[in-house]
């Protein structure tokens, strides 16, 4: 049997025919035109799966996954809101039905790349696993037993929204000191600029003058430098970051908690210390036999679309 | 088919014999001679459900399951570690299946008392709960598709060792700022403790000094009777517990979320605030069409009993 997989995005509609195994088959995408209104969205939605399932047997499609950024729910088939995507209350599944005639399974799009690293990614054959994106935020997905966990809504796994410090730096949603505020790239590059004004003769601070702009690479490279601001800098971020990774172990106790994004192309460079700084603050650490493994991600943006084209078996 | 539960504590072994429905049909108990070592424990609850099957047909015992306090493991039989027991990698279930011929199984204390209030009391009947219990510290189970969260260890659903105030104050478990610090009984006492010195005129200062004690009862009435301080104390505590539950939301976004333990049965007092406090906390939450229902557990001690019961069924 093979799925059909699509990962909405802000800027590109992908789309992949994928086996039952997760490997990809056959590729396409087209440019997200949100401006031309959601309907229209729906519509290239609808031509990419119908190109995507040209040349296949209809019977030996199992179903067809979207991930969509924001809040989605399965069981309406309903886009609640979609900041990327300027949604609000939009009948994705009715409209794709309408023009493709395939009805779509939904998930959040990080929860769709969560389920796509446990199918065929670095969290295959586990049980349990949280996959954490770190980028503009931090996205989130958990799945359990092979199946995403939802809540009653559509609406888990927001892990970036997990409160670290109370009364802490603003989120976008609104509350105070979010795992994401400081975890997420964003996050990274705001401690950086402090730092750096408060050091103008760092080298972190003569790279970002040079390169004309602070980043992730340019924070790390610095820190690997020796630079004593920078490597300040990355250690306050992997101290967050094992805050909220402990607070999502302390959670689930998954096997795999697994990290995607830019910030986690460093690999061992952050990994390493972050595990150091993840056990002391996991529940019984030093009791248990078992422990949660902490990995990079491994299948890149294909994640999304092989997760996506797994949903209808995995919600 | 009937079922034994046995609720193991620092103070008393729990059990009685439930049926399917969690309905309670015998109850025994005796006290945890905890001073006597592991295997003693073990043969006083291998007593305990020997007493509880007599009468029984032993075709209608469908299974039997122990609720313990500590790092509890299902799959190996081990309890890792109890700090209530004083217990350290003691394999209770070989313990208990030489002294009662029964093959137990296991849960932490907490999680079993999750599953009792789904199976009987304020969460029968949905998809997903998590019950938190405000005590010394903050107890919590997770039960999704009627199953117990156990992690990959059982050590998951430790939502009290998530921190929510990095730095904050020192929990037992070594991290700064968990929720059980500001959450529990505890917690609320510290905090009342603290107001006081600072408010020697308040009337929460005068009340303690007449009572030679100050305790979540004494904290609630005193703000019932309009004392500022406890007020303060009273509206401090609520948001320190609405971020946590916020943030439970934003992992689980589960049907329920219940409390239980002495802080709870201030009822409404308690909730009614809490309930405003968390919605704008939740992800979404203006948004989404289904909300969290925040409710007070109605098992009391027997929730611990039933879900220990029902474990052969749960995990």
């Amino acid at each position: 049997m093979h799925y059909i997989g699509i990962d909405l995005g802000g800027t590109s509609i992908k789309g992949a025919v994928v086996t039952e195994g997760g490997t990809i088959l056959k590729e396409a995408s087209c440019p997200t035109q949100r401006e031309l209104g959601p309907e229209h969205v729906a519509r290239e939605i609808a031509g990419l799966i119908t190109a995507l399932a040209e040349g296949y047997d209809p019977q030996a499609i199992g179903g067809v996954g979207v991930g969509c950024p924001g809040i989605v729910e399965d069981h309406s088939g309903i886009v609640r809101y979609s900041a990327n995507l300027h949604w609000e209350n939009f009948d994705l599944r009715a409209a794709v039905q309408k023009y493709s005639g395939y009805t779509v399974r939904l998930a959040n799009d990080a929860n769709a790349a969560a389920l796509g690293e446990v199918v065929a990614g670095c969290a295959q054959n586990v049980d349990s696993a949280v996959i954490l994106t770190l980028g503009t935020g931090v996205g989130s997905g958990v799945v359990l037993n092979g199946k995403i966990l939802t809540g009653c809504t559509g609406g888990a796994a927001e892990l970036g929204h997990m409160v670290v410090e109370d009364g802490g730096a603003l989120c976008a949603c609104g509350r105070k000191g979010c795992f994401e505020t400081y975890a997420s790239a964003t996050g990274l590059i705001r401690m950086a600029k402090e730092a750096m004004a408060q050091h103008p003769e760092s080298l972190l601070h003569a790279t970002a003058a040079e390169v004309g702009d602070v980043n992730g690479q340019t924070i790390f490279r610095a820190k690997e430098q020796g630079d004593p601001t920078a490597v300040a800098v990355v250690e306050r971020y992997i101290h967050y970051l094992s805050v909220g990774i402990a607070n999502v172990i302390n959670c689930f106790y998954p096997e795999v908690v697994a990290l995607s994004g830019g910030i986690a192309n460093q690999g061992e460079a952050l990994l390493a210390p972050l595990r150091e700084a993840v056990a002391p603050q996991v529940y019984g650490n030093q009791y248990l036999q078992t422990h949660t493994r902490i990995l990079g991600c491994t299948l890149g943006y294909h994640a999304g679309i092989i997760g996506a084209a797994m949903l209808p078996t995995a919600l």
